[in-house]
This record gives structure tokens, sequence and C-alpha cells, in this order.
């Protein structure tokens, strides 16, 4: 009985959970730290606002002071934008800029547009006059702390963060942060069909994509990548990459392999794994139904099957997530409902993933569903999850897709 | 008459479609390319796959050797993946390894599932049998150029480099890639009140994030940010920073200003900018309406409004499009419908842009209209999209939202 996506997923989650668990936590700056994890929960230094400000260029008043048929009252010296004003004289109203600070005595900001006359008066004019319409308390001033207040929890451990929340910290006076350590992976491809990029295609092979793929997604993921070309179909050739990577305990993370998962004849992964605390499970999936899980050397160890497209839905379907879901780094996948613009059909029993286009709400095919379409894929931004009890079906009806 | 939202990124689109003009290309490994935008269209230099192959572990046979009934064949020598076959004979039946390439005479296989018995013989074994079902001709085939065929376009010019694009290149055996040179930006905060933060808050003063913000954004946009600090609000030393990165014609692509663009009294940007080929226009857009657009210098210069929600609504809505669809990258955002949560009002005659947080085709606002928000602002994950002709939302009406 092969294995659901989610109950995988979940055994990828354990797997990573308790290796995360080891790693550490880093201090960078600010701009350093994009796209990685809070480390703890960070808490408001100082309130925002840091004090009542005006959200208006317009006069600071003390509502009190204008009844409801509006007042003519004296204007005041202005309150520029960061300057610590004097009190607000009873009577008075002072002109005061957007984000300026509101006098000790103002309550409430009447902008400009609704002042008699709708000028400020010139610099050093004296004894000028305004008329201003009843305001109430509270009108167009931004409360200390209305943002965010002192002490409260300004970012949950294991945020993602990106401009927005790096914006915040910076609003908040900090100009570094604490976030977790990145996982280092050790991804090796296999395969003696496979041949580095660059070199002669002598036939019968093929360019290693899965590396590149791989290696840019993980790197897009956190994860610090450690390479070591292509292993060819030899189990002990593979079997000394891997203890050189994993035999100082804390060189790598984790390990993914490519290829060498399935029932074939020359399944390098499986040999070289047999013996080890790795099993190989028929995963309801398709494409990536194999996979391989477990431990190497007391490192954490996936093995993905060899085609591009199986590769990427492997990472997409299990590690990403996993990596989401125990470090709380990448972001996860936006899923969102779409309609089909053309009808599917899906083998029973197996979670299908389709590789599309979505645009506007309507996801149409790219390429069918051939693993080793990497042409199909480039098209692609998004993943189309068509669940196992799901056989067929028609355009216009919904599914979930995920973008990438 | 203030400018539609359209028509202020149809001006931005034309500032900088110009300087991109003027801008070259580079070539870059392919991992170091991740983001950028392809320079040239790509064509493949092999077919994918390059060979025909097999898309099953089985038997590689020529279809017209099975009779409607099934047929008994001789086993002849398997093709492991990355080997050259020798031809088939007729009457025999190889077994082939997915992936690996179809023997010059076969036109189909037979999954071993399928074959009798449906194990390969042992290595060694002589005179094996297997007994197969008829099959039609290409049946499990993956045919050469069937993914695409040699001398097609690969990818256009302009395409978003991602780990399947870049999958791509590798699988046509490149290593390297022409990308667009990033545009460089000299980004510069202005405000009498904002401090640098890391610095004592003085009363009446706030820590700058949008600094922090906007160079967060702009790096993840492809763009290489130039910083020179906070300007304060005398206009002579906004000027000399600005002469200081623009004097040598090539030293920055583009001058991005914060603050100083409203009708208050003390706005610096606009001070400096008199005189300049600046011009300060009104937007239909709430945050974000006052913007400055124009050149210093022969430089593109845009003037961003000063509160943090009015910066990244700036940059979202009219620097970062306008780099997409000018240079290729970054990707656009992705722009879906959404039912509303909860009911919301906007000003008429202003296109509104509201932070929140889209599920699953269901999106809750983040925080009010207030363009202070950064704490509310961090936790949103997508901008609210309010035509400038509607007043009024109900929960449940559908919205565009963008995600971020």
């Amino acid at each position: 009985m092969p294995r659901s996506v989610a109950a995988h997923r979940g055994a990828v989650v354990e797997l990573l959970t308790r290796q995360a668990a080891r790693k550490g936590t880093e201090e960078l700056p600010l701009l350093d730290a994009i796209g990685r994890a809070l480390a703890a929960d960070l808490r408001a230094p100082v309130s925002l606002p840091p004090f009542a400000n005006s959200q208006m260029d317009g006069f600071a008043v003390f509502s009190a002071d204008i009844p409801d048929g509006g007042a003519e009252l004296r204007v005041g010296a202005p309150v520029p934008a960061g300057a610590r004003p004097a009190a607000l004289e009873r009577g008075f109203a002072v002109p005061i800029m957007t984000g300026a600070m509101l006098p000790k005595g103002a309550d409430a900001v009447v902008p400009i547009e609704r002042a008699v006359p709708s000028v400020f008066p010139a610099a050093g004019a004296v004894d000028a006059l305004v008329r201003l319409p009843a305001t109430a308390p509270g009108t167009f001033v931004r409360d200390a702390g209305s943002d965010i207040a002192e002490g409260a929890l300004a970012l949950a451990a294991g945020t993602s963060l990106g401009p927005a929340q790096l914006g915040l910290l910076a609003a908040l006076g900090l100009t570094s942060v604490e976030v977790r350590s990145p996982l280092r992976v050790l991804l090796v491809t296999t395969g003696d069909e496979v041949v580095e990029p660059g070199n002669p295609l002598v036939t019968g092979k093929i360019y290693d994509s899965n590396g590149t793929l791989l290696e840019a997604s993980m790197r897009q993921a956190g994860l610090e990548v450690v390479r070591n070309g292509i292993s060819d179909d030899d189990p002990a050739g593979l079997l000394d990459v891997l203890r050189k990577h994993t035999d100082n305990g804390s060189a790598v993370d984790l390990v993914v392999t490519t290829g060498g998962v399935s029932k074939g004849a020359y399944e390098v992964v499986r040999q070289a794994m047999a013996g080890e605390d790795v099993e190989f499970v028929p995963v309801a999936m398709q494409p990536g139904g194999p996979q391989g899980i477990g431990t190497f050397n007391d490192v954490p160890f996936l093995g993905f099957p060899g085609n591009p497209v199986s590769c990427l839905v492997s990472f997409e379907m299990f590690l990403r997530p996993a990596l989401s879901e125990v470090l709380g780094a990448p972001r996860p996948r936006q899923m969102l409902p779409a309609r089909l613009a053309e009808p599917l059909t899906s083998p029973k029993g197996k979670h299908q993933v389709r590789r599309g286009i979505i645009e506007n709400g309507v996801v149409r095919l790219e390429g069918g569903a051939g693993s080793h379409l990497v042409h199909a894929l480039a098209r692609s931004n998004a993943l189309i999850q068509v669940p196992a009890d799901v056989t067929e079906l028609q355009a216009g009806d919904e599914v979930e897709v995920w973008v990438l």
C-alpha cells in the first residue's frame, strides 16, 4: 500500500525537526537577513508611533476650543516634523506637518483644506488668525503605540523576513536580527546516463539538469548547498562521496540524492543504501512516486527520483513545505483555488501534480504528465494538485494550485 | 485632475525604458543568474530528449513482432540508461530501463509488469523467453525532441530565470547564460524627523524604516542599491548628495527619494527639484498619492512619499511592475481574485491599496488605511486593489489581490 503524500511529508518533517533542533542561530545585519527565519519572538523595544503625531498637514488644536459652529483661533508657531513642540496654549491653533509630534494640550488636527484661509501664514507673520470647523477629539491624530505598543509581540519566532518585516525592525530602531542558521545540504545527482553540462554529449547520455534545478530551488529556500559532481551507477563510489561529507558529524545537515530509487535493474541509491537506515517507499503521487527516506551516517537522507520534473515535485511537495514548517522559512507557497482551462485525467489512487500557468484564477496545463518535460516545466508558474481520489476533471472544475 | 494609477505606471515605464536601453548584458554561471532576466532569445542547441528513450522499465520491442494475441519473444541483451544499444533483432525483446536509449528497430516499450514472467532474466541467462501483449507503436516511448526540438525557442528574451528555467538551460548542456545587467539605483531617505536605526531616539523623531523596506524590496527585485544615509530637510544638502552620485553619468541609473513630496511647508524633495525636469503629480491612489517623476542630471528620478506603507505601495504599484515590463525581471506579482472577509470603504475617485492576508482565496484586512502602519504591513502577504470608482465593498465581494 503506497504511502499518502501527507504521510510522507509528515515523515520528512519529523526527520528535519530533529536536525533543526541541533542547529544554532546567528545575528545578521537586517539586509543580510532577507528570506531568513526569525530565531525567537521579538517584542517591540519602542512604541510605534513613538508619540502622538499628525496624520495630515493642518492645524493642531484642543477640540474643546472650537464650538459646533466653528471658531477663529490665533495661529501659533508651526510644528515641523522632527521637532519637539511647545505646549499648545488655549485658544491657539498651530500649523503642524504630517508626522510631526502633537503639542501637549492638542487633541485633534484640522486639515489645512478645511481652514479659512486654507494656507499657512507666511513665516514671521504675527497675530494671524484662522477659522476652523469643530472637530472631534482624536481626529487625524495617530496615537502613540497605535501601530504597536512597547513590549508587544512585534514578530513571532519563525517569521520569514521579507522587506516589510525588516522595515518593521528598522522602524523599531534595530540594525541586526537573530535568525536561524541555515541547514547545509549535500546534493548528489546520480546516473551513468548523466553528463555534466558543458561537456560533450555522447550518444545515449543526457545532461544533468537536476543538479541546477534543485540547487537553485534549495538556495531560494534558504539552504546552503554542497555539491560533489555526478555519481555514476557504482554504489561503492556513491558511498565514498556520502561518507566523505557526513563523517565529520556536522559537515552537512541533510543529504539529498537524485535517481536510482525505483525498481529497475540498476538503482545505485537503493543498492548503496542496502543495510543503512534508509527505506524506499512508494508514495501515492505522480510524478515522484518512489522516494527514499532515512538517515545515513546519522544525517537525514532523502532520495528523490531521477527525472527533473519528479525532482522538482519532490522538492516542492516534501522538502520545501517541511522546511517552512520546521524552520519558518521559506514562506509556504501560496495555495489557491483556480478553474481548469481544460479537462485532465489522473491515475486512480495517485495524487497527481501537473504543471501549468495560472492567470486571473484560471489555470491551463503546460505539457503532459511526463516527468521528463523540463521545457514545459520552464514555461509553468504553478503546480496543479489533483487529489488521489480524483480520476477525471472537466474544464471549469476547481483545483488547488500552488504558485511557484 | 489627479493622474490615474495606470497613467503614472506608464510614465514610469517610459522613464525606465530609455535607461534600460543604455544598459548592457553580462554572462553569468547558471546559479548566479537566479532571478535575472534572459538577455536574448535562446534556441535549443540540442533536442530534448536528445534521443528516443524508454518511459518505463520494461522490454523494448518492434510492435509488428507481436500479433493481437501477444507473442513469445527471445530476450536480448539489456539496455541500461546511458548506454548506446545494439540494433534490435527481429523477434527479440530487450530489457530496457527508464530513460535508456531505444535500440534501432524498436518502436515501443512493454512495461515489465505486463510481461510473463514479470521479472528480467538473471544476468548471464541464455535463451530466455518472455511473453508480451500486443502494443501500439510509440507506446511508452519518449521521442527525440518531444520536449523541445533542436533550434526551437527554449526561452524568450526577458524571461525571468528561476530554478525551472535554469534547469532547462542545464538540460540543454549550457553552463552560463547572458542576462541583462541590473539597474543601479540611488536610494535616499529624507526628513528632519528621521533617525538612522541604532542611534538614540530623540523626542519627536522616528527611526527610518523606508531605507530598509525599500532596499530589501529593490534587492529582491534585482536592483543594485546605493545608499547615502538620510538627508535632512535642507534642499542644498540633498542636491549635493544627488549630484555626487549622478555627475559621472553612469554611476547610477535611477534615483529614488522618499518623503518631501506633498504640499506641506517643508518639502525638501520638492524644494530641491525646483528648476529641475521633475514634476510632482497627484496620483489618484491611496496611500502613495503624491509622486515625483522626471530626470535629474540626466538620470531618471522618482520621488516617493515618506510614510513606509506609501513607500512600499509606490514601489509595488509603479517601480516593480515597470521593472518587470521593461527588463523582464522580477517576475510580476501574482494577481488573483479573492473574496473579502469583511467590508471596506474607499475614498471616491481614488484607487485604494489595502494590506491583508490571503488564504484559500479569501482575504482579510490587516490594519486600517493609515500609511504609517508598518506593523500591520509586516503581518500582511497581499495588497488588495480597490478601483477608483468603488467606494464600498461588502464581505464576500470579489477583489483583485496581489500576492507579496
